[in-house]
């Protein structure tokens, strides 16, 4: 397919805290956008400086060649694809669907073979990095699915991110971006639980991240969730209920290869009940409270 | 009490992988040592350059005003410092004790209230940082005890470490210890849970460790020990044996105080069980073949 430049009409459905950045840098880089999100109002600063408008996906996928989709949950992709008035049923021949969601394998293998049959392309490019990689397209994106279609992406991969490698076929984007959900939950649970040991035996976390920060225990984790957790910040960089749902997908995903996770087994225990406390919308650090047992976060036990 | 300098008599007792460059390190550094250690000839380049060999503990103890112990496990301890012959019958009032080991910390305690009474002073100062941290005196050096101890014995933790913090009283050091084994278990888990992962679901792990090396999975044990995995190296930069002491030991002193740590409860049956599968002498690393139930390091499952 011909490759994507900024002549290229571009859809971009879901405009969270991530959707919202990265159509942000696809138009300073040049690109018109046709947009729609759930709550409209999301979209103003993006229509603001030229983005138009679309009533519904239909009119999203209908006006796009490239359609670009950054939504929570895999019910949402699954709706906003097949649904009635979805992207299948509405984008153009020799487009091309890129699904950033952090979703199903099985969904993005799903969606690539139901737009082969349609005569259209499809990558799941999920991605890490957070709000802060969003805003700076400095994340890292994670594609999976036919070598043609990234080659055709990769100017608009560019623009969002400082990394972009095709993992293989259709689902090892997600596949990969499970792996490092894994990796992630370990570093939280050994940042969270040392520091939860460290405040119960009376040390100052301060000094121990000193000790401990830079050698073989270090960690983004660490180095980023530990010092929100001694300020008592449990603001969400990245949501629990969001890691809960990747969780989930990780462990079904294992169990279906038959793999040995035991650690994921904790995660989903341990995350599982943040949510049942009531604290879905903090950030992971939160895992803390919940190893500490404390209401006041960094008070030493008696 | 007077602080360290090169005139100063040091003892050093303990002459393993880490021991014996901590002690060529204080000896290039000017100091007089006498060593002693099960395995003679594990002395022998010390020697070489000067070292005085000791028959047994008693006689360091009894030349030397700085005993440094860096032993295996807490029985040793407890033999060498408390055993007929032992430094604390041997020692001569207004040395100091340094064990740097890592061990119980009611057992550092044990120690330093017995100097105490015997007119000596004791230091915990556990390290981490591993081989290459000791060869290049570039450890993290994790200090309980007394402030005027720690004033006296900061000459010589410069010379074996790049950060050395007086954490607390007596057995801090070892409990700043255990935390950076707590993290560093989580981090490893994490790494090899998804590098088991990735190659049951047929991903390139090179490609992998590509696109999520750099973000929030970040951590030492992703950087240094999935490569190893990768190439089917389970050599011990640090041996799973010492590992599930160091677990052990943390459980315990949890359990103790009343610390909720599901992530050590598993630690513990993970790597309990890499050591009843005869693993206990490869590095830490090997927890993937636990995982990847994989006789052969990285081959795809069928």
């Amino acid at each position: 397919m011909q490759a994507i430049d900024t002549s290229t009409p571009i859809g971009f459905i879901g405009l969270g805290v991530m959707g919202s950045s990265m159509a942000s840098r696809l138009q300073e880089a040049g690109y018109g956008l046709r947009v729609h999100t759930r709550t409209a109002s999301k979209a103003a600063s993006l229509l603001e400086r030229g983005a138009m408008w679309s009533p519904g996906v239909a009119a999203v996928a209908a006006e796009s060649r490239a359609i670009v989709t950054m939504l929570g949950f895999p019910e949402e992709v699954e709706a906003v694809y097949f649904g009635p008035g979805g992207v299948m049923e509405s984008a153009r021949p020799g487009s091309i669907l890129i699904d950033m969601t952090t979703t199903r394998p099985a969904l993005s293998r799903r969606i690539h073979a139901e737009a082969r049959q349609r005569g259209l392309q499809a990558l799941d490019a999920p991605v890490s990095g957070g709000d802060v990689g969003a805003r700076e397209g400095k994340l890292s994106i994670m594609v999976g699915g036919d070598p043609e279609a990234f080659e055709a992406a990769q100017a608009l991969f560019r623009v969002m991110g400082s990394r972009y490698v095709l993992q293989g076929g259709a689902g090892s984007g997600q596949r990969v971006k499970l792996c490092n959900q894994i990796a992630g939950f370990g570093s939280t649970l050994g940042t969270c639980e040392a520091l939860s040991f460290a405040v119960r035996a009376g040390l100052d976390p301060v000094k121990v991240l000193e000790s401990i920060g830079a050698g073989a225990a270090s960690s983004w984790a660490l180095t980023n969730l530990a010092p929100r957790v001694i300020r008592g910040d449990f603001a969400p960089g990245f949501f629990v209920r969001h890691f809960l749902k990747d969780i989930k997908l990780a462990l079904e995903e294992g169990e279906a290869m038959g793999a040995f996770t035991p650690g994921l087994a904790l995660a989903k225990e341990l995350y599982a009940s943040l949510e049942r406390m009531g604290m879905g919308d903090k950030g992971t650090q939160a895992l803390y409270l919940l190893l500490s047992g404390a209401g006041s976060p960094i008070a030493p036990a008696p």
